[in-house]
């Protein structure tokens, strides 16, 4: 495994003021939009190198494993950076429920249209 | 055509510092995920009452009207709010290429796994 992301990849990255990109995780064969997370370098090395989704808790202030404590993880299918370099699309097998809430998805509870 | 956006939605965003929130759009039927964008109380308000999509464009400092110069509109079909209440998932009907480059998707040109 290595210990830095790929340099190329480094590099296409558009980040925030805080280091990070927007992932938007997708349940890759019904296309569900499970949940919007954020990843910083490492967490995107994690990923990719493990395939076992990896995030930056902007409210904890520390890597999070999806799943690693609830067991809803989701395994990485694919990973596709956008045309400005600020956010990825994270294809995901997700097992049981995204939400922290129990839904499957985080925007199954509150719909305005 | 109201002036404000609901109260009953503007207390549930959550905004960044910028007084804004992400917005995920999606292909209704497909369930391509076509961009991320942003909207703050003003766009959202647009947005549902126009059922035309229109984002604060960061870079512009502007409302942006999706497909008002180039014709790629998205009509909407749905707005959700995410449990946290920082993220929307927007479901249109895509009118031609959602990317700026000419892609149906931005995040069609950068595979990364």
């Amino acid at each position: 495994m290595s210990t830095d992301l790929d340099p190329g990849i480094a590099a296409r990255l558009k980040r925030t003021s805080d280091g990070l990109v927007a992932a938007v995780v997708q349940q890759h064969d019904t296309g569900e939009v499970l949940m919007l997370a954020w990843m910083d370098d490492e967490a995107l090395r994690r990923t990719i190198d493990t395939r076992a989704a990896t995030y930056w808790s902007r409210s904890r202030g520390e890597y999070w494993v999806k799943g690693a404590t609830s067991g809803n993880t989701q395994r990485v299918v694919s990973v596709a950076l956008d045309c400005d370099g600020d956010t990825l699309l994270v294809r995901v097998d997700q097992t049981g429920a995204a939400c922290h809430t129990g839904a499957r998805t985080c925007f199954d509870a509150d719909p305005l249209l």
